[in-house]
């Protein structure tokens, strides 16, 4: 099919087939085709869509367009997890301990961060000694041996979703749902896992602002595991403020570690159990979500999912005293209080704006070259909802530097809490819980 | 602005202003907005369409990019006219000097036709020694001196609309009126047009298919010609057969000089009278198309309009005999009957089959650098409508080899006339007339 044909079946709104699909995917990687009709095409997309059928085939294109990690030598069900991106999000570390506690096997590739504060593989470099560059076989070895591994991702894996989400970066054609799906698909699938939790965020620190649209998002993604026999959950949850109280690499492995003593924040605990108690669910370890929930929470009681973090961080080299004593832990040297300027209620934290100020301070990196201090960071006095006073510590900041009030990560710091006389309506943490039965909406 | 941000404008139903769109295509022609941002933006169009000052602005801003030709040395309104297109369309060159003599100055440029038979420029080189280079001086020269001039396209208009043309034909984004509307008018505009009739063919012979889509193309395009300050009227006439009987070089001139005898075909004449005299309006030299009418009458049936092709023959160096004694034109070596196969009616003529047939005998080139035969072609014996016997002539080749039943060319010929039981429904040539006034219905 002549490549202008094929742009104009999606203009007209009819379907590709699979191999159609399959061929402009690999002619494009060749440079067969070149980036104008891609963005044609893409645009088209934005506003036709793709059916079920469509996406399934582009997502399977696009993995098995580079590298493909080959995980049968791990016995059970290989399960993933994937967050749709947030601020202080640390459930990897916390949700990987536990589910590997209750027998389901997690050998996991995590991306490096690039933005506001690392990604996991910076967060577990804060331990000292921890290897996060492990062969394939010491990986596969790693897995079958203490049931969980977190490795940095390597090989090319789905070289064609980079090149296809670099061309929608500039042409305005982000925001289509088929596109989206497919490219957070494509990745899991080719890292090898058979089955996925997504950590879908809504609301407005998120890509996805409207639950509805998240929904939307997470119905795509999970048409996409059950077409191509990777079965596919997804929790919707609340991204109008940061998850937990760390933001910055120390910080959050130190609160991970807390969470996983039964310690941790609220929402960040709960949101943690749901998203285990899923993966608990699809790795077949229980019928149910009710039954994988008291799994999940007696793994966390009964300390067996500390334990397997302190397995993880010593088989990857890692100190794992830390798990006993954080304060191992790289420490910054200077704390710096943000304080409140007058009475009322935390009525919204900006998220993206917390993030942007712990970068200030190191904890992120701008450019892939960048040095990461994985001792500095933000840690939150106060959340959404609370009645807070005039001087009350709404942040403490980490940092190797001494600030001051003048200081820009302290402005912006101060700027992210919004502070209203009235108390705020209350956000529910969970919001939906899509699977292929159906969508379950956890609001009132 | 950023690119992305203006293809996201469009994409989002926003209106740029007319400051953008001159950016957009300046920066295009730089080539500093690579292909793939302007794709995506054209699809975006096909989709969210365009404003009527949005089409405007970008009509002039593809106008403004190249040569831009200066009439201002020719008294009076000077009036072009524009045909979408069609096989056996010699319009031109009928209503040039009828308009002419009615007193209303024609100064035009025409392209060389890449396709199944000759532009209007080929069709005048059928005539021995006429010239269509002329010098800018000459042509202005010869316009103020016999009221009108037709040459060769020279000089470099619209090369913006030429690359983004060529962009689109591969990014199926021709098919946008916007777009369409926009490419015909930056070139008439360019071209130094005061005021502009086209010629918008329908039907399936047509590039657009049904008269509401046509109308919309013509409304388009007189709301640019309002938008920017050239008067601007569509005829739309009828395209499910060829205009007249003659398709080929020196057979339309042949058809061309009859007709402004007033012994032409009956649809060729009523669509040049109303073309016409819709240029005379624009040309303000009469109040009303019904004014108009008499006074291209009159220049037809008293002469004059004949008596003014031997006037602009002449002055541009052709053999004016050739009005009088056409058989002076180009004659083809042999010719060759195509017989209906059996009895009925002509249901339907495939004019673009027609025209493939005679660019098979050397009517047409299909590269620029093909040498065109003025004297070969086909010549229409029935049209549609006509009640035909077996044995009788559908049409005449005139071919400068042999030809027989089994040649393509004559294949194609015949392949070309429907023969049906029954008459068909009788299709009135002329089906609306679009003036800023308004659209004006010809239909029952």
């Amino acid at each position: 099919m002549r490549a202008v044909d094929f742009i104009q079946q999606k203009r007209d709104g009819k379907e590709h087939s699979a191999q159609e699909i399959h061929e402009w995917i690999e002619r494009y990687c060749k440079g067969e085709i070149p980036d104008y009709q891609m963005s044609a095409w893409t645009m088209a997309v934005y506003f036709n869509g793709m059916t079920d059928k469509e996406v399934a085939a582009l997502t399977l294109a696009m993995a098995k367009s580079g590298d493909q990690v080959d995980l049968s030598a791990i016995q059970g069900i290989k399960v993933d997890k994937h967050s749709t991106g947030g601020v202080g999000d640390k459930t990897s570390l916390i949700i990987a301990p536990i589910v590997a506690a209750v027998g389901v096997p997690v050998a996991k590739m995590s991306g490096r961060g690039l933005g506001h504060t690392g990604g996991t593989i910076d967060k577990l470099e804060s331990i000292e000694g921890f290897h996060t560059e492990l062969t394939q076989k010491q990986f596969v070895e790693q897995v079958n041996s203490i049931g969980v591994s977190l490795i940095g991702q390597s090989g090319d894996l789905a070289p064609a979703d980079k090149k296809l989400y670099a061309l929608r970066d500039v042409t305005a054609t982000v925001e289509s749902i088929p596109l989206i799906s497919s490219s957070i698909m494509s990745k899991k699938i080719a890292a090898g896992a058979d089955a996925i939790v997504l950590d879908v965020k809504t609301g407005n620190g998120a890509f996805m602002k409207t639950l509805e649209d998240s929904i939307e998002l997470a119905q795509a993604m999970v048409s996409i595991g059950t077409e191509t026999g990777r079965e596919t959950a997804a929790i919707i949850s609340d991204m109008d403020q940061p998850l937990g109280y760390a933001i910055g690499n120390a910080l959050e492995i130190n609160e991970v570690i807390a969470t996983l003593k039964g310690n941790g924040p609220v929402d960040l605990t709960e949101l943690c159990l749901t998203l285990a108690a899923h993966l608990v669910v699809l790795g077949k370890k229980a019928a149910d979500p009710d039954e994988a929930r008291l799994l999940v929470e007696r793994a966390l009681q009964s300390g067996e999912a500390l334990e397997k973090l302190r397995q993880l961080i010593a088989a990857q080299g890692g100190d794992a005293a830390v798990v006993d004593e954080p304060e191992r832990l790289p420490q910054a040297a200077f704390t710096y209080e943000v304080k409140c300027e007058r009475d009322g209620y935390v009525s919204a934290i900006a998220a993206q704006t917390l993030g942007l100020a712990a970068m200030k301070l190191g904890a992120g990196r701008a450019t892939k070259e960048d040095a990461i201090d994985h001792s500095v960071g933000i840690v939150l006095g106060k959340k959404v909802g609370e009645k807070v006073s005039q001087g009350d510590v709404l942040a403490i900041m980490h940092a190797n530097a001494e600030l001051d009030p003048q200081h820009e990560a302290v402005q912006m710091t101060l700027s992210a809490f919004a502070i209203a006389e009235q108390a705020p309506a209350v956000r529910p943490l969970l919001q939906a819980i899509v699977t292929k039965a159906g969508v379950q909406r956890l609001l009132e």
